[in-house]
């Protein structure tokens, strides 16, 4: 038996044999051709293989999986049929090489010149062009890639790494989990595997040399732990293991129409956070009482131009019926910064989290935003609309916003269309500013949302993917808590709820600080929900509350964690 | 008479014949050339006459202006002798081609690439690359460049832009002013023009078009206005003004040796902002009551490897023994983010301003702060020494930093070292948690220095260099001023003084607010300092303290500044 470690980024228990992806052998030689045109006619072939093979997988994609989560091999069909790509490899096979060199050659160039990119958006289009001359290649070559669909056993996957192409083709009837040489928590497979809820481990550098194909593995998401060829009380172990949090985690859905309650009866408000409108089944099957957060980016992403009117006011439609009478809280377009879209040419910028983004971009383009408005204030009337705008740093971009919105109100009202009469407009605060001078925003805005993965970033100065800094994403932290605290402060004394909708919302750490301080709306990833309601539960805002003042005279994040521990335990 | 607008960077009115500066022109052809090894040998007298002229015109410099703002030269010798940039060249002779050709072309590359780089150092580098092969095609030309040094009667230069080295040799005495078309606030030479003490316009975009050599110019540097062939009238009215804004200028030079205080006897402390030793004379001159910030970075800057204990030591040792009993306080090195050194490989960072820098470099690295905290050490027996970390977020960054600034405290002691026994040690506040938490830190720190530059940039996530986002630079901004409130009532209600050293020290609508709000150290540019100490002089801190509770009412920066007005007029 060996054991090896990585980056546990989905919980749970597998144990299964081992499928060992072996990718096909694509190394080739650069030669000369000097029929031009012969070579040129071999890789549009290719092409056309390529795409036929693509649209094949992503209509098996939708099926399986939902339109949703087959963007990707949209994506994938928009870069295959690229002309700048496929220009610059017919003028490489003009210069007399062969099509699988012209391919590599200009692949490579566009590979590096988005992964030099500073934003995410376009460091993932290095992966599309990736993962796209990959399969050009694999025709050109006429060595099929694998084919993960075809698995029809258990097994858990031993890969170098998880292209978002093969990802999208797991089947999660079989495949119970993944283990790969590298990646991290926030790498596309990494999400996915979160998203079907099968465990996985990532970062394990030489998982492939470790396994053979059909060999026993056990995988154990949450520790981060893979054993190869496990003992017989191994196996046992973590047998047991697996039933514990299997019951743990149906134990957790007798929580599904619970009540979101304290010990003593008080309410509060458990929500979930979505990002698409799939998103919303498993917020409700979680027993979400409503949605806290719905980002509204997805509408213009993996696309060639903006969203209209029509198609925007569908999606939220379809999200507020789906909710009913439930709060659906939307987030007006955060984009810029490192979200860009590729028809929406931003200046570049050397610190983009402090940059042009969200309402600062919104505010400056109107008519960008006013078609999102539109939509949203249409959509009203399908459901329980509120809306919030996000990066509200001073009190004059909140009324701007505000008065923008209505005054698109008014324009739809005069158009003869119908608006709801009681959309909430509220805001996040997410910039210190706004938290220090919340009791100003309280009197104007109808609610706060805190997002605090932006907040606690700003406050301590530190961008929370830079890993040399990351220790000061500090949730507890005493001064991440007075800003809290006085958001909600300013907004019960304003008679305004205020709740929370970043990562800290969901922490089981945090929540006993959240619900003492009096927090009214907690918004989570959906998984978290059950969690919460179950721990909450047990634990008295009364009670808590008491201890409030002590706990903001602690100096670090790390004594307010030993302090909420001994007083739950 | 024509009259053209620019942006105007140092104040004062100049009025002199027009100096046109007129580059030699360095076109060439691009040929080839069969005998490499004598192309090459012209290539090598070219850089041997240009090292010659680099020499003569540094020595010159360092006669004129002293050895810091000659540094520039020292910088283009070393780019001058670089082997990447040499072998670079001669490789491209090699080839075939002439060395102006070769020159050329590799030299638009390593700007190129230099200027797409995130941080100002590099972008500087660019732009010495640029005046170095401009010299050196000169030569290879045996077409010299305009000498600014041969000026010996009243002129105001107009050029397309001055490059550093070419400021570098202008002579005050003849140099009344000058004219740019590009630039901006904070371009290499409008910064010069401010240590000069001449008017200056840039940024005009046409003004070489405009002026013909000899021509009569009238310049405002205040307004950023250009008058070429003026009226007698027009000349008349500058006279005027020109003797107006001399006249004050010279009535502020009777508040050298005034006390710092308000109408009612309040004191305060009006120090100045160095950032090198040099700078220190003009503290003086202008009767600064100390240093309130001495940053330490030019002493890593524009060299090949770090600066030795020893080296460091004399530096502080220097200004300390200028100042004398006079307060000086230094910051320990805040070196990252976009202030980058040849010699120390930091990985590259999303958003550097929220990155691995300052305190949070230092701490990880601490050999590189050993050395530092020693030269201060053994430095501040000479002086009144005060010393304070960069970039604080959490009291245990504090808390680690005055341990180990004791930690080598006591080895220099235990060494036989002399350590002065009085030295405070005290930090920046200039990241919001910090600003949230005074109070915890106001019982640990000797004192609090509140930077504002970084503090309001934080506070409403937006950086100040961003245009797009620059309108968020809101220093009367109540957020803002809640803050400064924050920390200064923290540092009175634990006996600790507390000073501010961003540019808002010296504002003269934020200066009533400081006053009002207690604080007991402005630190500013030197040159702002007599004009706050005759300000002060006609404020009544009691009576503007009684308008604080309403001012932290007021919604918006706009508001705050418009009763700041009312209340002073």
């Amino acid at each position: 038996m060996t054991q090896i470690k990585g980056i546990g980024v989905s919980n749970g228990i597998a144990i299964a044999s081992a499928y060992r992806l072996v990718e096909p052998d694509l190394s080739f030689e650069k030669v000369e051709v000097a029929d031009h045109v012969a070579e040129k006619n071999r890789f549009n072939e290719a092409i056309l293989l390529a795409k036929g093979e693509l649209e094949l997988i992503r209509e098996r994609a939708i099926e399986k999986f939902g339109e949703d989560k087959a963007a990707i091999f949209s994506a994938h069909l928009l870069v295959l049929q690229d002309p700048e790509l496929k220009t610059a490899i017919e003028a490489k096979i003009d210069e007399g090489i062969n099509a699988e060199a012209a391919l590599e050659e200009v692949s490579t160039m566009f590979v590096t010149m988005f992964e030099s990119m500073e934003n995410e958006y376009m460091r993932e289009r290095a992966a599309d062009i990736r993962d796209v001359s990959h399969r050009l290649l694999s025709k050109l070559l006429n060595r099929d890639l694998p084919d993960l669909t075809t698995i029809n056993e258990d097994v858990i996957i031993i890969a170098e790494d998880l292209t978002p192409s093969m990802t999208a083709q797991l089947n999660k009837e079989f495949v119970k989990g993944f283990v790969t040489n590298i990646g991290g928590r926030t790498s596309h497979s990494a999400i996915l595997a979160r998203t079907l809820e099968i465990p996985a481990v990532v970062g394990t550098k030489n998982a492939t040399e470790s396994g053979t194909t059909n060999e026993m593995i056990i995988l154990d998401g949450s520790k981060g732990i893979v054993i190869f060829s496990p003992s017989t009380t191994e196996i046992e172990q973590y047998e047991r293991e697996k039933k514990e949090f299997e019951a743990e985690q149906q134990a957790l859905k007798a929580y599904v129409d619970e009540v979101s309650q304290d010990a003593d009866g008080h309410h509060v408000e458990l929500a979930g956070n979505i990002g698409r409108p799939d998103d919303l089944e498993i917020v409700l099957a979680n027993g979400g009482d409503g949605v806290g957060l719905f980002r509204t980016e997805f509408l213009y992403m993996d696309r060639s131009d903006f969203p209209t009117e029509e198609e925007q006011f569908q999606s939220y439609k379809t999200v507020l019926e789906k909710m009913g009478d439930k709060p659906t809280v939307v987030r007006t377009l955060d984009i810029g910064g490192d979200k860009e879209l590729p028809y929406l040419k931003l200046p570049h910028e050397m610190n983009p989290f402090l940059g042009y983004r969200a309402i600062r971009l919104c505010l400056d383009d109107r008519d960008l935003f006013r078609v999102q408005l539109r939509a949203l204030l249409r959509a009203s009337v399908f459901g329980n609309l509120k809306i919030m705008f996000p990066m509200i740093a001073t009190l004059d971009e909140f009324r701007e916003a505000k008065n923008f919105l209505l005054e698109v109100k008014e324009q739809l009202i005069s158009e003869g269309v119908d608006v709801s009469n009681s959309i909430e407009i509220g805001m996040m605060v997410e910039i210190p500013s706004a938290a220090v001078i919340a009791d100003l925003f309280a009197k104007e805005a109808d609610f706060m949302s805190i997002g605090t993965n932006d907040l606690i970033q700003y406050t301590f100065a530190a961008d929370r993917m830079n890993e040399k800094v990351s220790y000061l994403y500090q949730p507890y932290h005493p001064a991440i808590l007075r800003l809290v605290k006085n958001v909600i402060d300013a907004g019960h004394a304003n008679g305004k709820w205020v709740g929370m909708c970043g990562e800290m919302a969901g922490d089981p750490i945090a929540i006993p600080l959240l619900l003492a301080l009096g927090l009214d709306e907690f918004s989570m990833s959906a998984s978290s929900i059950l969690h919460a309601r179950k721990q909450i539960s047990t634990l008295s805002k009364a009670q808590l509350s008491s201890h409030i003042d002590h706990i903001l005279t602690l100096s670090t994040a790390q004594e307010v964690e030993a302090f909420v521990k001994q007083i739950t335990q």
